[in-house]
């Protein structure tokens, strides 16, 4: 099956100026001689996890793998340049859903440059997972880590969040091109992506720079979709609540001086939600002024 | 679970001079001035597959899993230079399974200088699978490939082979220092591990080569394992068929000149098993001087 799927993504995948030698060796090879740093992530999604085998068209499950590990570069402002992907694939189907799987990956990969450059390719008695590890290029502007908030600078989300439960979360649209753009042009002190939730996110940005943060609840941008969830679910949880828990809006959560946040916010779509201190932990001030502790809850990984 | 591993790893993990941002962040960072091409390569291994949960200490599972991609590396002739581990854990014990697994793999990485980069770790319903991908650097003398074999070259392979399954799949030793001495000072022209079976993976050799393989029956060095698991199991297979077919033995076979060939059994423990020629595909030649077809039946992914 592996050495079927490799005829079938040689034929379909275009040559890339990185790649020195593609699939069917022991392993591929990558021009690095313009690359001073490399960025290596990598990222497992699994059935019944990070999406279900059989609800969806197997090429968003593809997109989504390749799209949550896109939004891992450009939470450090890197360039892409190659992935791999291990599959573990249930046997029955095995190749129709491979093939699927990539039918998704290809025109992401396409559109951000990235040489899909190998992988390995498993079938098992267990359920569907997707792993892939993505290298990317640090850039002249150095890598944005989560380290580096001050207090006094402010908290900006580059979109709107909550509910993409509905769909949205599959529909991954890493935020790639934007960390590059504003990395190049504004000083951006530290960024993560939101994946698991603006308040396990943000925690961590906060716990690894050794500060504090307040949210204002007013000016979280909150998605149309937070609005249906809450609407459809009628359970009593607000559109706010969504937004600030619900994870998996690849937004990226930045750490931004004030001069530099509001020239943001004035060219671009993102939004400032509050501003880093040197309290501890993450708080909120909701809509009457009142500042309370704000709990992350969200996706924790398990 | 992921954040407490990380905490352990933190303590436990030396400082890498290539690593400039480790565990913790959205990705690493790795220094990569002195690499002008650089391979890749990926290695997925899942319980019932590659190995069995609850018959086997967790670190060899561990050191297996970067074992084997270390041994993708030999077949490259790279010099290993960072890995990142994916884990789908079973929710029952994910903890105290992740720490045995990396205590399997951090003294293989210390051995081979390679930074353990960072990862994702996961505890999902299904059962344990563990993925690795793994940089190297390509030497001067260029990737050893699949592809170079010619028609007078001779195949050398570095070790004995057959019977793994008795317990050295698990403690593998990839030929990491072998691959990258024999490439510095001998013509080497083409490579790959044996990890599915001399038998499929000569195919893939010739197969990529456009060219074919006769093997000596008599000259191919026939590990004890293969003996004792010929004996042991008392079912008519002989171990030299062990040796053709078993896999997993994470020896080199290599296409070399004659003259090299030649110099390098006289300065090493590897043999010359046969040589490459025109004609289509895999022969053998039994001890009464008869040339066959040999079919490749190894481990082959499914």
């Amino acid at each position: 099956m592996e050495r079927r799927l490799i005829a079938w993504l040689r034929e379909r995948l275009p040559p890339h100026p990185l790649l020195r030698l593609g699939l069917g060796d022991d392993a591929a090879v990558i021009e690095m001689a313009d690359v001073e740093r490399c960025v290596v992530t990598t990222d497992l999604l699994s059935d019944g996890v990070d999406f279900i085998v059989g609800e969806v068209d197997p090429r968003r499950i593809g997109h989504k793998a390749l799209g949550a590990n896109l939004s891992d570069l450009a939470a450090m402002a890197a360039e892409p340049l190659a992935a791999v992907v291990s599959l573990l694939l249930p046997r029955d189907g095995a190749f129709e859903l491979a093939v699927g799987l990539y039918e998704g990956m290809i025109p992401l990969a396409e559109r951000y440059a990235l040489a899909l450059a190998g992988g390995d390719t498993n079938a098992w008695d267990g359920p569907l997972a997707v792993s892939a590890t993505l290298l990317g290029r640090v850039t002249e502007q150095g890598p944005l880590r989560r380290d580096g908030a001050q207090p006094g600078d402010c908290v900006v989300v580059t979109g709107p969040l909550g509910g993409s439960i509905l769909g949205r979360h599959l529909d991954v649209a890493p935020r790639v091109a934007e960390a590059l753009d504003l990395h190049r042009r504004y000083n951006l002190h530290a960024g993560i992506d939101c994946s698991d939730g603006l308040s396990v996110d943000l925690t961590h940005l906060i716990e690894e720079s050794g500060c504090g943060a307040v949210l204002d609840a007013a000016s979280i941008p909150i998605h149309p979709d937070a609005h249906r969830l809450s609407e459809q679910r009628g359970d009593g949880v607000a559109p706010l609540e969504h937004a600030l828990h619900d994870g998996e809006d690849f937004e990226l959560i930045l750490a931004v001086p004030p001069v530099d946040a509001r020239r943001i916010t004035a060219d671009t779509a993102a939004s400032i939600i509050g501003h880093f201190d040197g309290a501890p932990g993450l708080r909120i001030r909701d809509a009457a002024g009142t500042v309370r502790p704000l709990q992350p809850r969200g996706w924790e990984h398990a």
